[in-house]
């Protein structure tokens, strides 16, 4: 982890950068995949499977008995966990739900929202070594208490041409029937796109590489909503000398362990203690599976030391972290300054791994500064708002000429009209 | 208007269909003005300005002084009424604030969301024949009671290189300071990127053109986030005898009057009242201004008969307008059959141009289908929602067990160490 002691407001631009990938070569390639897929439907999709999952594939949909047998696999110790998480999400998300309020704006006019359930839904489960089972309950339960119609899990086969059975048992414990092998690319292009035997749907979540990042900006291009722009994981922690070190290394570990590419940052006022935690990190590393991983996103991490935690919190609400750990004494003071962050962790016990797992929030959060401009999943990220409103004719006899002075300004006079020939016919009784 | 009896189901795909442009012509240009404007800054702006909008531009930011003189050329009418529609609009998206609740998720975990203004906005006017005052109440309101920090606002000039007095006062009067006289796609590469005399945002909203609906795609692209993709504006309609057939033409008109590819839809189930419509339409479209415009949109629109209203329903929840007005008796008993559509007209004195402009819901509204899977603009699309948690040592106790299997199951072994140190400490003490 490189150290900075004090370093210049100047120069925290270029502290908040994040790495670039080159999006234009991407988009050629999405671009001739989805044309693929668009001529040529599923063989498009078997051919992209064959070549980049090295599987043949003779139908993308798993069948139910494969669904249901799943959970044989798995120790009931973890199903007994992923019970628990599940639980806890469904209480958070469930807790989102807004209940509608009517409003009148004015004598005679009520106004209000209510939110409908998208309709079609697509989830993307990386596969890879790892099998995000968790990932499946972070999407999966918020879609289903918005009580969206269709809920279409896609994710990459392995070379038997299965996906794992902790994501299908997960899948299956919360409701989820429509599984289907196939990822990257051609996995957002077959839920993009009518001619597959894979559902089209009308929003995309899920996390993925670059490749299924540009697939997925392909898909908002073509009209579908995603869920969020996406970036290498990241966390930022503050931390001071009430938070034992072991515990701030695990957490900067904890994120690094995701790639090469993960952003971990940690800062505090204390110079002698950030020293520490970075000699804590080295210690920890020695100890993980995935130390080489981990220590080469260490290579780009850093350690700020500054002046004020006051100025701390500028310097995490101008980097916009995913992840943000406030491990100070009285975290809870800091809540109000917070402008930019994915999700919170306060106090020393918090650490990201609950948040990851099990605690009851979203892990779909907003990466590489998209936290300034982009909400994490949450039950909305399933719904949409429909705004709803009743004149009567009171409401309109008091209201309509104001209605009526501004079409004509704006030289709309059929708008203007609209509500002359109703209160001509009010004023003809 | 073009009438349909009875259509098989299998036919209501087309008859939903809406007009397609040529996008990837359109993404060569945008991406051609955007590589100028990241080269040369305000020497492009100026240049495009100069060739698009036939104006010279020396300064693009409206003097303070001609802000606060803007006024004296209105009508106290139309300022009244300004201001009527501005209490409706504040008090509609003021009683949207959503307050945060904490959840007990487990024992000793606690996990809430709290909302957060996105800092910097860009708001688009459309300039051209009519003065959009009445988009500039609907996207600056709620960017003032979100409490965003910068908000621009963009018009392109008219050929003496001044915006229009009612958008600068309606501006003023919202308390926008920050207003800039350019327009069409180089207004959005300004506030997409860093290098001008405007200021880059963090999103940006409003209406425009084909040109403005490709450069806000590509500001998409570029991480920004925008409210949503566009279309031409429409209309559904859902009438039955018991409203007059002068309202309906006229709601209908209003819409056509829009443009040539503004889309009208006429639902119902009694034939000759909806040819009565038809005849209506035809009679008041002579005495409108915009006739030519109106009738070139009237050419693309359909009347369709349906054997039920039920089925009226159904159409349009897969046509998914973004305005349905429902003109039939007891129309408040459709409400929970409408699963898409961005604003909804309860009754027969319930017309669009009473939502367009002041009984207080938004305008900014999802076409083009996208009320399927987009909300139109509410006071959340000015804000993003960050979750926090805290988890206590006896949170963790209960808790961290859980997670410590799940992450081993990811192969997550630092995600679990994060667990284990803490338990650790715990059980030390």
């Amino acid at each position: 982890m490189k150290f900075y002691k004090y370093p210049e407001i100047a120069e925290w631009d270029t502290l908040c950068e994040r790495p670039t990938t080159d999006g234009l070569q991407l988009e050629k390639l999405v671009r001739t995949i989805f044309g693929e897929v668009r001529r040529n439907g599923d063989e498009a999709l078997k051919r992209y499977s064959l070549s980049f999952d090295k599987v043949v594939i003779e139908d993308f949909r798993i069948e139910e008995t494969t669904i249901k047998a799943a959970g044989q696999s798995l120790s009931s110790e973890l199903k007994n966990a992923i019970q628990r998480a599940k639980e806890n999400i469904e209480v958070f998300h469930k807790s989102q739900e807004v209940s509608t309020q009517r409003i009148e704006t004015s004598k005679g006019i009520q106004c209000w929202q209510e939110s409908r359930a998208i309709e079609r839904v697509g989830i993307y489960i990386p596969g890879g070594t790892a099998p995000l089972f968790s990932t499946v309950l972070m999407l999966g339960i918020p879609a289903m208490i918005a009580g969206c119609k269709e809920i279409v899990l896609v994710s990459p086969p392995n070379k038997e041409g299965n996906i794992d059975p902790a994501i299908l048992y997960t899948a299956d414990l919360i409701g989820i029937k429509n599984i289907y092998r196939i990822g990257g690319i051609q996995a957002i292009a077959a839920l993009s796109l009518p001619n597959t035997s894979i559902p089209k749907v009308d929003k995309i979540f899920g996390p993925g590489n670059q490749y299924v990042t540009a697939a997925k900006k392909e898909a908002q291009n073509l009209g579908l909503a995603i869920d969020m722009p996406a970036g290498p994981s990241e966390v930022l922690v503050i931390a001071d000398p009430s938070c034992p070190v072991e515990f701030v290394a695990a957490d900067l570990l904890a994120q690094a362990e995701h790639g090469p590419d993960s952003q971990v940052i940690l800062l505090g006022t204390d110079e002698q203690y950030l020293l520490n935690c970075q000699e804590e990190v080295a210690k920890q590393l020695e100890r993980l599976p995935r130390k080489n991983l981990a220590s080469m996103a260490l290579k780009n991490s850093k350690t700020i030391c500054l002046a004020s935690t006051d100025q701390c919190m500028e310097f995490s609400n101008q980097y916009a972290p995913e992840h943000l750990i406030i491990a100070c004494e009285n975290a809870e003071q800091w809540i109000t300054k917070i402008s930019n962050a994915g999700s919170v962790f306060i106090g020393k016990y918090s650490c990201e791994s609950a948040g990851d797992y099990a605690s009851g929030t979203n892990h779909t959060l907003p990466t590489n500064g998209f936290a300034k401009n982009y909400s994490g999943v949450t039950l909305g990220a399933f719904k949409k708002t429909i705004s709803f409103q009743t004149v009567s004719a009171e409401g309109l006899i008091d209201l309509g000429p104001a209605i009526e002075v501004m079409a004509e300004a704006e030289q709309l006079f059929a708008h203007k009209n609209a509500v002359s020939v109703r209160l001509k016919s009010l004023a003809d009784v």
